[in-house]
């Protein structure tokens, strides 16, 4: 069936479900198409699993009512085209990673992550209480978008590596995987960051084309099979502390739209926020077990020395990336006041808490 | 106007929006009353707001089709009356802690909180991903009822004393105010926990008819004014470190609705379990602050030994709990096997990167 006349058949069908005067699920009226474009490759563990289950989840309490189209990326543009098709009208949402769009401003990357930035816990209590949606909503609005977040992925290992890294002097010369400014970090302390998608890092780290690369956490890399060509996973990575995955739709249209669709839709994407962080934590949890005990990775901690390190020259990046404009530094001035306020109160709850709690009872 | 002839006059106005064949917002069909009792005063700050926010967030996403009518406690029934009325089906759902009925079964306290338990990372992934709502399902079936979290106040700070506690037993002969099984751990430890209200807790600390007492937070307990009646405020709590509200409903209430009707409360009260964590994450940070700043109050870290007292003591209350049936064994079994396990994965993840980021960028 194409496109149109499947409009028009579900059109009659709500035109004669009211005529019956039964109490017929709320549907039908006022149906609303939304094609989402994704950075993810479909059935992708986590990401992609969890942004199709977005898309799945409108139209599930809509009863239909929003009709949304699901393409992975590939499948319809190119994971980097989705901003643009999204902004030019040619879809109306994309769901990503906002940090992919910091050539155009780098405001976008504090929105999903800065090296030595926020956590989950943080990052969530920003954007819902503490500024961080009003700064999205005046970036996304220069670009003809307006988003929620909708996922995070949570503190990212430190990567694998086939040395130990017991000082920053370590570092020096390694050729490592690592996109964003966290690349930028590794580059200040004489390291060679290098780009490479995910389906070219196991055959490069193989072929020590690499020496070292990261990627997510025991869940998204024990699908990789780093465990085949990298000895050491360290943890706990300085770049990423606590991904955040957004939602971004076409202004015009999320305007078009009534107050209640528009609640609908921030209600889901608040949903899946925290349902992909939990899915997240529950399978590291397991899957750092089978990858220490089935495959022999042994696990390292960065050591305060290296930290210290990444530390200064995380500060140099950010300065280097808040200089660009007064939006740019209202944004990374508001994430770090969060980093200091609440990351305040978090360091003696959850984090005090569960320092005294695992030495206790014997985790970690 | 009354309530039925209310629902008439909607329903008419629903067939006509339908007859002019405009594209109203989906409404007024199969319009579903919801009466809703908390255990939570009127414009409680954080649990009342947030209760209140997820019945209106309800109507609001069906845009009136769900029609929630919201009770504060004691505006329909008492806060611990509000089990019976729902499981009676006198109302369709509460909100409330869930540990609160650990009289009726003690398998209910891992579902709020219990002392060296989950924070609210592992809580939300136990419930979601590792077996914690099967068989919140399975006991909350024991009772006619079916539920989902939608809350969480996260680490609750230690306490209120009028001395420092440097070793346990400082605790000896301590009439503190501690319901619960944190109440239990204390009693092991020679103090005398004690129940209060909310409302009667100031009044006994002012008048020395009880040493000390514990609410929930910075933000909370500002409101209590606690900080004029005693001097040191201890962190971490270890009797409630991520205490999470549920919405409990009548089950054959919900078995009568729709699936896009469960899938829509599914929804917001997932939606409103994150928020209310993010909101009070945000203002505790603040309120810890204006306490420390405008109110003199001190700030004192429970030490090791106090913890490791409290460890031995929360070890013996939970394993009485435990020994109430088979369904208390797997309930508190699967709750600690997501400790160890989600715990763990945290342990190397949030935790050891806030303690390492906090160092560096002087945090705590």
């Amino acid at each position: 069936m194409d496109r149109r006349s499947f409009i028009r058949t579900a059109g009659v069908g709500a035109g004669a479900a009211a005529a019956t005067g039964l109490a017929a699920p709320a549907v039908a009226q006022g149906r609303i198409e939304m094609v989402i474009v994704s950075t993810w490759p479909r059935d992708f563990p986590g990401l992609g699993i969890s942004a199709q289950r977005l898309a799945a989840r409108l139209s599930e309490v809509t009863d239909g009512r929003i009709q949304t189209q699901y393409f992975a990326s590939g499948e319809r543009v190119g994971a980097f085209d989705s901003f643009d098709e999204v902004a030019s009208g040619n879809a109306q949402a994309y769901i990503g990673a906002d940090y992919y769009w910091k050539g155009k401003h780098p405001g976008w990357a504090p929105f999903t992550a800065i090296p030595f930035g926020l956590t989950y816990t943080e990052i969530d209590a920003w954007m819902k209480y503490a500024g961080g949606q009003e700064l999205y909503d005046e970036l996304a609005g220069e670009f003809g978008l307006k988003g929620f977040p909708c996922g995070n992925t949570g503190v990212q290992m430190g990567g694998w590596f086939n040395k130990e890294i017991e000082s920053p002097d370590d570092l020096k010369g390694l050729k490592m995987r690592i996109p964003g400014l966290g690349g930028d970090v590794l580059s200040k302390l004489g390291a060679s960051p290098v780009s490479l998608p995910g389906s070219q890092i196991y055959e490069n780290l193989v072929s020590g084309a690499v020496d070292a690369t990261e990627w997510v956490g025991p869940y998204n890399d024990y699908f990789m099979k780093f465990y085949e060509a990298a000895k050491y996973y360290y943890w706990p990575g300085m770049h990423e502390p606590g991904s955040q995955l957004c939602m971004g739709m076409n202004a015009s249209w999320w305007g078009s739209l009534s107050k209640t669709d528009q609640a609908i839709i921030e209600s889901a994407c608040n949903e899946e926020n925290a349902r992909q962080m939990a899915e997240t934590n529950a399978e590291n949890g397991r899957f750092l077990e089978r990858l220490v005990n089935e495959h022999g990775v042994e696990l390292r901690e960065f050591n305060d020395d290296v930290y210290e390190a990444f530390g200064e020259a995380a500060e140099e990046v950010i300065e280097e990336a808040r200089d660009h404009s007064d939006l740019a530094a209202r944004i990374f001035d508001s994430t770090l006041k969060a980093r200091k306020e609440i990351g305040g109160w978090m360091a003696i709850s959850d984090v005090a808490y569960s320092i005294k709690r695992n030495a206790v009872v014997g985790i970690g």
